[in-house]
C-alpha cells in the first residue's frame, strides 16, 4: 500500500509540474497536467496550454498510441460538462479504456464537483482522490476561489520603504522599489486577469499599466468616483481592455466620450465603509468584484495607493498581499532620489517578527 | 610577512572577544581586551570588566608573571591621560618592558588619539596600527560616535505592522510586536545609556521603561514640552534615574514638585523642524543630545511612537535604525487582539529589497 502511495504521488507530483507551464495562459481555466502510466512507466503526459486549447487529459490520450488499461494522474477532476469552448474529458477517457483515474482534488466548478468522477466510477473506472491535494488547491487558489464565489482572486500589491511610507510628503513614489522588484511585478501583471489602481495614481504618475513585453496585458481598472481621468491618460491608450469604475451620479458626457474610445465604464453605487481617514465614503468595491467576476475575471491585482489598499484590506476583500519592504528611509525628504538608501540592511527572525537592522552613514 | 599578519589578527580577534565581555557594563567608556603573547604562546589576557575597574591592558598586565620582551594584543589605543577614574596604561606597558603593542584602531578620545602610541614609540616599543581596525570601530561605535561629537549614538527602535502601522486607528499597540521581540529590546535597554520616549506614550502607555529584570536600567528621558506628565507615572518610580526634557515656557510649579521627587528637568527651546504632518514646532532635540552628552550619555535608544521618530529621522539625529516589522495587518481595526494575524509569512530577496507574502486565511 505504501508503495502505491509513493508511486501515485510521484506521477502526481509531475502532473503538477506540468500544470504550472499553463501559468499565464489559461486562465480563467485552471492550471491541469496529466501523466498516463502503465506498469509503473509513463506513457504518455499533456497539459493544458492556452485558454480555449486542448485540455490536459486530452491532450495526453491524443499522445498515447494504447492508453487501454492505464491509470491517469490529473491534478483535477476531469470535467464533465457541455457548455464551454472544448468537449468535457469524461467521455473521452471512458471511450479511450483508462482502468483508473488518479485525482488531486475535486473540480470546485459547480457544473463538474463530483460529476465527472461519479460518471468514471458508472463506468467502472477506479478512482482515488486526494493525492497531493495541499499542493494542487495551492496551484490553482485562484480558479478555486473564482469558482466557490464567482468573484476574483484578489493580490493586493504595496511597496514601501523601511520607516513604512509608500511616497515622500511631495508624493513623490519613483521609485521606492528596486528594479528587479518592479519588473517582478510586470510579470506578475501578466499573469493575472486584471489590475487595478486608483484615479490618484493615473492622474500623478500616468502609468501604462501594463507587463511591460513580459506576457499578456492584464484587463486594467481604474476606480474613479468623479470621473477626473484625463481622455489622454496612458492607461485609456491601446496594448489592453480598459475598464473605469465611477459613480452613477458622474459625468454622463464623459462616460459617452470614453465608452466611445472602446472604454468600458462600470457604474457603482457609493458606500459607506469602515472609516477612512480622508473619507468615509467610497465606490462599492464588493459589488465592482462581482461584476468584474461576471466579464471571466478570476484574479484581481490591485496596485493602488493607500487609499485603495486601506479599503479593500478594511472590506476584507484580500486573499493575498505582497509587499516589497525598501531599504530606504523617505521620511522627511521630498524627492525618493534624495532620500536616505540604507546599505547593509540585516534581517533577523525574532520569532514571527523580521528584526530590520542598519547604520545611518550618509549624514 | 603573511604568516606574521595572520598570527595578529588571530590574536586580535581574541582580544575583541575579550571585549565584547563588557557589554553593557563600562559605557561610558568603550570595550577593551588585551592579549599578552610570547613567542606565539598566551601568557596572560584581560578585559574592562565595568565602568571604573582595571582598564584591559592593567589586567592583563597584573596575571602576567613575566611581560618583559612580551607583544601585547589591544584592540584600542591604550590610554595616557589622567583625568578619569583610573591611572593611564601606557606608563605601565613601559615599566613592564613590552617589546611591541598591535593596536586595532586609534582611540578617538582627543586626550589620547595618537598621543598614547606615540608616548610608547618614544620608548622604543614597537607599535603596529590598524589590525581588524573595521571590526575594532563598530565593536566600539557608540564609544567613536561619543568621542568625535560628544553627543550620543541614537538607535532608533520601531515596531511596526506589516501594513506599515505603529497602532491602531484607536490607538492601541499592545502588542504589535512578538515577546521574543521585546525581550531583546528590554535587554538592548540595559546595554544603552539612556531610553527615550515622547510624553504620548507616557500619557497612553505608562510604560516602567526598565530592562525587565535583563541587566542594569538605562536612564529615562521623556519628551514633554507642555509638562503634561501625571505625578504618579510609573516612569517617574523608582528603579532608574529619570530625566524631563521641556520647553522653557512650561508650568514652573510642576518643575519645583518633579525635581524635589528626584527627577531632573532638562529646559529647551522650541525649534521650528522640518514639517511635520500635525505640527511645526518642537523642542530642540540636538540640544537635548547635547545636554545627555555633558552628562556622560554615550547611547541613546529612541523607542518614541511616530512624531518622535520621524523628528530624530528629519534631523538627521539617528545613527542605527532597529525596525521590528512583524505579521499582522492592523488597518481598519481598533485592537490589536483583532487584527489579522498572517500565518506562514514568506520573505524573498529582490535585489535589495524584501517580498513579504502571505495568504490572508482569516475571513
Amino acid at each position: 500500500m505504501k508503495n502505491t502511495d509513493y508511486t501515485d504521488k510521484r506521477f502526481m507530483q509531475l502532473a503538477i509540474e506540468l500544470a504550472k507551464k499553463g501559468i499565464g495562459k489559461v486562465s480563467p481555466n485552471p492550471m491541469v497536467g496529466c501523466v498516463v502510466v502503465k506498469n509503473g512507466k509513463i506513457l504518455s503526459t499533456g497539459y493544458h496550454r492556452y485558454f480555449g486549447g486542448h485540455h490536459a487529459e486530452v491532450e495526453a490520450l491524443k499522445k498515447c498510441k494504447n492508453p487501454k488499461g492505464t491509470t491517469m494522474y490529473v491534478n483535477l477532476e476531469p470535467c464533465c460538462h457541455y457548455n464551454k469552448k472544448t468537449p468535457p474529458c469524461v467521455p473521452q477517457i471512458i471511450k479511450a479504456g483508462i482502468k483508473k483515474v488518479v485525482i488531486a482534488t475535486k473540480d470546485p466548478n459547480p457544473a463538474v464537483s463530483g460529476k465527472g468522477i461519479k460518471q468514471l466510477q458508472k463506468n467502472s473506472i477506479n478512482c482515488k482522490v486526494g493525492i497531493l491535494e495541499n499542493k494542487a488547491k495551492k496551484l490553482n487558489e485562484t480558479y478555486i476561489k473564482y469558482m466557490k464565489t464567482k468573484i476574483p482572486f484578489v493580490i493586493l500589491k504595496m511597496a514601501y520603504s523601511l520607516d513604512g511610507k509608500t511616497k515622500t510628503k511631495d508624493g513623490d513614489s519613483k521609485w521606492i522599489s528596486s528594479e528587479k522588484s518592479r519588473e517582478m511585478v510586470h510579470q506578475l501583471r501578466s499573469r493575472t486577469d486584471a489590475i487595478l489602481v486608483g484615479i490618484n495614481t493615473v492622474l500623478k504618475d500616468n502609468p501604462k499599466l501594463t507587463s511591460h513585453g513580459q506576457g499578456r496585458n492584464p484587463k486594467r481598472i481604474v476606480l474613479d468616483d468623479g470621473l477626473k481621468i484625463s481622455l489622454n491618460s496612458n492607461v485609456l491608450k491601446g496594448g489592453a481592455k480598459t475598464i473605469i469604475a465611477t459613480s452613477k451620479n458622474s459625468d454622463k458626457t464623459k462616460k459617452e466620450k470614453l465608452k466611445k474610445m472602446g472604454i468600458d465604464i462600470i457604474e457603482l453605487p457609493s458606500k459607506k465603509l469602515v472609516p477612512i481617514s480622508s473619507r468615509d465614503n467610497f465606490l462599492d468595491i464588493k459589488k465592482l468584484l462581482v461584476e468584474l467576476g461576471k466579464i471571466g475575471t478570476s484574479s484581481l491585482l490591485v496596485e493602488g495607493g493607500e487609499i485603495i489598499a486601506q479599503s479593500f484590506l478594511r472590506e476584507k476583500l484580500v486573499d493575498k498581499i505582497m509587499f516589497f519592504v525598501c531599504p530606504i528611509i523617505i521620511d522627511g525628504y521630498s524627492k525618493i532620489k534624495k532620500a536616505i538608501k540604507l546599505k547593509n540592511v540585516s534581517l533577523t527572525k525574532v520569532d514571527g517578527d523580521f528584526l530590520f537592522e542598519s547604520l545611518i552613514t550618509n549624514h
